[in-house]
């Protein structure tokens, strides 16, 4: 499968490399490129600097498609041409997974709406405003409907995409990833410990 | 403090991204740059690249080296040149930090001879034959001695870099990051849930 990443100035470093350890630990069965609306290098302020291929290039038949959160979404929710781009790829890719406030650029493309979806609990309160039709669910470390996977923090980032590896290829499967990575998976997409009421 | 990452070509991605992410968050008090032995565009099986500075810019003052793992790992103990330069950057530095395999190389250098260390349970075999006086620690999920730490697979390395936190800032202060990222932190240095016996 080929997934594309999403990258913008200030994304979450976690957001993105942990679903990108997961993954590209199966490099037989995914293909992980980065792209961003005008290609090129993107930023954060972690240091990190990664080069992009422009969202153009996009192949239409793309199976998984990776929208990170971070600062950044602040500002680019008011991106209208990333917005309409994402719109356009997330309506044929075949799975779309948001990580932290990443669900708040997949809200304002209108494709949430009526679905249930996820954010960290950090930034809730200001990310359901970008989706007033979305069905938010606060209390879920990840949410999956229809083809959309929403997830909470960062590292809810890995269990989702444990969780999506786990639907494609069995939770016996996911279970190993984890194992081989050392890391403590949180199974229960429902139940999101760092919730706040 | 000033932060060097060592990066080769197969670096495991979160092995360094997720140091990156817990150390980023502090971006006032550490600031990260990537570097290699001879500079330029380092990539991994992941699909990741990234633009490294040249290992011979690191400044003197460094406070932190960190040193990932990774397959790459297997080629580079052979690599006399990244030994060395390793050694020395080593030898100045006020703190390293490796994370799985990285100890590998760190032991290499001997540097690590008659000191405590650990790596990922599941390289163990292999790791110990880089330092055979090297006291190696196959309980720990990561361990302190003197100016080095020493974690195991790619999570220890994240609950390894809250642990350095917590060393230098008080473990609230720690706490409060993992809660940020919505990490499930594995406190107990001591006791690698993912070891083998």
């Amino acid at each position: 499968m080929n997934i594309a990443v999403l990258l913008f100035d200030d994304f979450e470093t976690l957001d993105v490399y942990g679903p990108v350890e997961v993954f590209g630990r199966l490099q037989d069965l995914y293909k992980i490129k980065f792209y961003s609306l005008n290609g090129g290098q993107i930023k954060n302020k972690h240091g990190v600097s990664v080069l992009t291929s422009k969202f153009e290039d996009v192949n239409e038949n793309l199976e998984i498609f990776i929208i990170p959160g971070g600062l950044g979404t602040r500002k680019e929710v008011e991106n209208k041409l990333l917005i309409d781009k994402i719109k356009e790829i997330a309506a044929f890719s075949k799975f779309v997974l948001t990580v932290c406030t990443g669900s708040a650029l997949l809200a304002r493309t209108g494709l949430l709406d009526h679905k249930t979806a996820t954010s960290n609990k950090r930034a809730f309160a200001w990310v359901i405003t970008n989706g007033t039709n979305v069905n938010w669910n606060k209390k879920a470390r990840w949410t999956v409907d229809d083809k959309y996977y929403t997830s909470s923090g960062v590292s809810a980032g890995i269990d989702m995409t444990l969780g999506f590896i786990s639907d494609q290829h069995g939770i016996e499967f996911a279970k190993q990833i984890a194992f081989e990575i050392e890391y403590n998976w949180i199974e229960d997409k429902d139940n999101d410990t760092f919730r706040v009421e």
